[in-house]
């Protein structure tokens, strides 16, 4: 899966999804006209004039067309719903030769084709260390013990059916691979969204707070200060979790995502929600809590999910995800079809808070618009955002900034690189870069 | 369909969804022993000491499943994910008889195995009048007109690519069919509540605002005070609304549904989204827009979605979806697996805004207790609360009562009834009550 332009079917993302075969083609081979003559859509102005489009003889306006004088399909003819077969295209991909087994690999969620701040279950991005499961849940047991029994008084196991008869939360949240946006640390990797930021994913989940597990099982805080997660994979994964995130209630067992179970590639029947934190301590599959006195230094903790930094030195357990944003539409791959007007939408996310600013700029960081923050605004959760954008048919460099509620201001690459080098795999926040050239062609730069 | 003891598959709806087949049956069959021995969960205490359940042999506990000691499956295997293989009896269902054809009829969300407050867009209900299509956006298109002239200064035509370039917004909201709970009126008619109010759905819809597109085609607030939507599909549904709904900037047409572009069964590739309205005016595959200077009583709303009265007159134009609630787990057909610790969980939601408070009841009525606001809460959504429960095993009637943000308070089928008589179809917003007896099992019943 190396060669990006060997991806099977062809790329076509927003804001082109729905031109015909031959408008596209038209487009690629810069005949302007057409598409200007197709869509009656003359510089800025948004749209056809009725008459005009009536004069003009379009079918779509004439004629009836067929599903305006026939009997549609039944109800329930599938009774789990698909997408359109027009939106056949809009996939998670592979990574382009990221891990050597498939089983060990990324799938990336096509962000450049999703709109507000809910991931689609069937487009959440997967990272698996051993490859994924479809586990029985009536056999499935989530074991809570301690590494000394004086932490603990009661070890205990759950069946799932006693986890969902427990009281739960229901919280909206990001979920981002600590390995997002990494192969851009030295320079400009891949071409599209998709793959610079796609490993991140937002969702409702549903769960059990681990306090409340914790305190069941006669936790004593003083003495357990971390908490040990593992998974039922055959990786077996494990990460420490500070027993501060989960005192304060906001770590849970969840066991539904957006409305239902959660997926088998997302950890069905149960994964841990730490939320603000990395995407590796959500562990998948979840089998056992283990509390303890100090960090366990395991190796998916100690080996990987670490930073090089510029003075050779790695830095360890800096799990918590800094505020980000990209923009989504327009993005690397996409073409600006003509001049005019575009709705400029993105997502900024933080794992210290609520998003609270998001400034937009269209030439390189020079000058920044504050754009609109559009929907739901949630405590670590995807924000989307929209601003409005003419464009003149000059080259541009379209760059988002966000902010959070602690004041945080995502930093431009130069400003990442000081601190952190350009060594590094995980933790990269920096600004990302579009730019348009003439053609409307959009591609991936970086800007320090 | 009409026979539901007939459904494809058994019903086994949470809380019994993790037990095995073994497990079900000897519940089934009042074997509580073999229950409690199987869950070591006596009385009220749950989850079993590991102690226990390692002495009690648990295969779970003492040898390590398949899934932790083999190869996983490969990410992207399916690259547009579905649910678990254990999950295939959680679906939409048809209605019991309530049309003649499966084009004219309706599917039930199975709200009893959903979480927060997202419905995940493969279960999302549905109700045709014709059938659904699955329209090629390419040729689809949205036409802005007016019934004189004087009310619109530039009629247009939209493209599909024309509207996802201009500015939009994202935001969750509940729909709700006019005709949920409508066979309830007189007397218990349906067991579920998969079928009491499963045509019901919660989704974040992206779009843009229909006040945007007026305006960009020069409307005159002044004289055009109603807008019809039509929809593409062969039923030319057609409805009015009253033009401060979109002045408000509430009602917009969308694309989006949870993440990715609406599917083809909710208005692919384009549907109206009217906040707090009954779903009859979200009109689906939406083709034009006219406005005009007066209600249009089409043959959807002279005929369909209107209240007999008890005088005998008809009530029409009463399309705001009035402060409701429901207990989704435990609900009618599930069964109590024993005495003890239960979460009571349901939603509520509200035409007219914000919900801000639901209290539960577990003797009909008699006294009432506030349940915990878990999660979002958001405008016109639907809103996920929770309540302790400790069933004795003594006979019990749940009721949940939603207060919204104008201070209304739901009504008992009393005080319904007063207002309503019996006769009605649409607009059923009474208190829910779910009986259970000593056995366990939980029937819908009505408290008046």
């Amino acid at each position: 899966m190396g060669d990006l332009s060997k991806q099977p079917g062809r790329l076509r993302p927003a804001p082109e999804n729905f031109l015909t075969e031959e408008q596209v083609k038209a487009v690629a081979a810069g005949r302007r006209d057409f598409l200007r003559k197709s869509f009656m859509a003359a510089g800025a102005a948004m749209a056809a004039p009725l008459a005009a489009r009536a004069a003009e003889g379009d079918p779509a306006i004439l004629n009836l067309p067929e599903w305006s004088k026939t009997l549609g399909m039944p109800v329930a003819l599938n009774p789990y719903g698909q997408p359109s077969k027009f939106e056949s295209q809009l996939l998670r991909r592979e990574s382009p030769g990221l891990a050597r087994v498939g089983q060990a690999s990324v799938s990336f969620a096509p962000l450049q084709g999703l709109f507000g701040i809910i991931t689609p279950s069937g487009l959440h991005f997967e990272r698996h260390h051993q490859g994924w499961h479809d586990i029985d849940p009536a056999v499935h047991r989530l074991m809570v013990n301690a590494s000394d029994p004086a932490f603990l008084k009661k070890p205990k196991v759950y069946t799932m059916d006693d986890l969902m008869r427990l009281p739960s939360v229901s919280r909206i949240h990001f979920i981002e691979c600590g390995a997002n946006t990494g192969l851009e640390w030295g320079n400009v990797a891949v071409p599209t969204v998709q793959y610079t930021h796609g490993m991140l994913s937002c969702s409702e989940f549903t769960g059990v707070p681990l306090k409340l597990l914790l305190e069941d099982c006669g936790v004593d805080y003083k003495k357990a200060r971390y908490v040990l997660a593992e998974g039922a994979d055959g990786s077996s994964m494990t990460r420490t979790i500070p027993m501060e995130m989960v005192e304060n209630g906001e770590v849970f067992v969840a066991y539904g995502m957006n409305g239902e179970m959660l997926r088998p590639e997302n950890g069905y029947p149960l994964r841990l929600v730490v939320p603000g934190v990395q995407g590796v301590s959500w562990v998948k599959w979840l089998r056992r809590i283990e509390v303890g006195d100090k960090p366990y230094a395991t190796k998916d903790e100690a080996v990987h999910y670490i930073d090089l930094m510029p003075d050779g030195m790695h830095r360890q357990y800096t799990s918590i995800q800094e505020c980000k944003s990209v923009i989504t539409t327009p993005s690397g791959g996409q073409r600006l079809l003509e001049k005019g007007f575009y709705n400029v939408s993105g997502i900024a996310w933080s794992g210290r808070g609520k998003i609270t600013r998001v400034d937009v700029s269209f030439d390189g960081g020079i000058n920044w618009q504050q754009a609109r923050i559009e929907g739901p605004v949630q405590n670590k959760a995807l924000t989307r955002f929209n601003i409005n954008w003419v464009w003149d048919g000059k080259p541009a460099m379209l760059q988002s900034r966000a902010v959070d509620e602690t004041g945080y201001v995502q930093p431009a690459y130069g400003q990442l690189r000081e601190v952190r080098g350009t060594k590094s795999i995980y933790h990269n926040n920096a600004i990302q870069t579009w730019k348009v050239v003439e053609s409307g062609e959009i591609s991936n730069v970086q800007v320090l």
